[in-house]
């Protein structure tokens, strides 16, 4: 029994992005490209978990990253830094990128040169868990100080999603993030995701996060191997 | 000079969303009723803000909170402890209120008994922005774990919002969050916009956040006062 009313507001969704995203996905798989897609909430550390993990790749594939933004590029000047291409998409007030989106931005940087495309998508829990992109893998961080009940509140995100990175581990004495329960929540809605528990500042548990990433994507080119 | 190209890829809004916000509005100005309309990110401290302020403001006016979230209804029992009159919103999906489902939410809860309502919006720095629910008066929060680069890359919601509370300022160490640069890039959007270090779980800064929040009801009351 609740002490309040419970009422639906729905909004209409948009259709039809699935058929595209499944056209970029075919269309990267013929260029042997592996797409992934970065999510989370605004200041979670998409950023510099991207700057550890190409570090950790850029030695084995050759990688670009597209980064979603609203407004600003400080984030793709932060990675261009570290010499992988980059390009940087304005989404014009949007919330998201959706596959349409993620299509004229990989035509737009072109793909003959690359092995592996990171979008870094726009900070959000909510839209992007529901636009397909089209990628290969989507991978999802939380941050410690967002509190450990977030999979309870954006279910979706963590459904969706093939992996999580819990950010900012570190900090956790601070924020009382208990890791057990939030792994339980996370897996009572998805119950095989691999959870990696990291600090993209200090570089704890990069190493398993990108072996593990490596993996998906040796195992992905072994399956489209001459499609 | 970027190292990097920057290309737009715009997605189309709605529109008439003004005209039912200005609606909203003007009901709730002959009602007597003041709206907030409370933003951040998921995990900034909504919520724990909001207990704090029903907390300072309970004896003074009658108030109501909108909880809206895509799923669950963990805030609204939360709030619900404190004795004041919720209702929870579920948005569908959508990522945002807008001013239409903010209509059809206070019509639901009633007015009749309430001086105050609180709308916790879905977590979010992109989509609320863009949406006058019909709010007198538009906070947002940003957390400290967020990073002080916030305003450069979600400007919109920077520039819409009339107060900004900066919350969990106590681990302001922790994350090298440096508050005069925060304060200088918000002021660069929004030149007068009133900024309050907080801390809403330990409860600093509160006073006097809650004191100006009474000050804007009370000057907001005089202006409308036999309208």
């Amino acid at each position: 029994m609740n002490a309040f009313e419970i009422y639906e507001t729905k909004e209409r969704v948009t259709a039809d992005n699935a058929r595209e995203a499944e056209h970029v996905r075919s269309e990267l798989e013929k260029k042997d490209v592996f797409l992934v897609n970065l999510m989370s909430s605004p200041g979670a550390g998409k950023t510099t978990t991207l700057l550890r993990t190409i570090a950790a790749l850029k030695d084995q594939y050759r990688i670009g990253v597209m980064e979603a933004d609203v407004d600003s590029d400080t984030d793709a000047k932060t990675i261009a830094g570290t010499g992988v291409k980059v390009i940087q998409l304005h989404t014009g007030g949007s919330c998201h990128m959706d596959a349409d989106m993620t299509r004229r931005g990989i035509e737009r940087m072109g793909t003959d040169d690359l092995d592996v495309i990171f979008l870094e998508n726009i900070g959000n829990l909510v839209c992007p868990a529901e636009f397909d992109t089209g990628a290969a893998l989507k991978v999802m961080i939380l941050s410690v100080p967002e509190g450990d009940d977030k999979p309870l509140k954006y279910p979706l995100m963590f459904k969706v999603s093939d992996c999580l990175l819990i950010n900012k581990i570190d900090t956790a004495p601070v924020f009382d993030f208990d890791l057990e329960k939030c792994r339980e929540r996370v897996h009572a809605l998805n119950p095989d995701m691999p959870v990696f528990p990291v600090s993209s500042l200090h570089g704890n548990g990069i190493d398993a996060w990108t072996k593990w990433l490596h993996e998906q994507i040796e195992s992905w080119r072994h399956e489209h191997e001459g499609h």
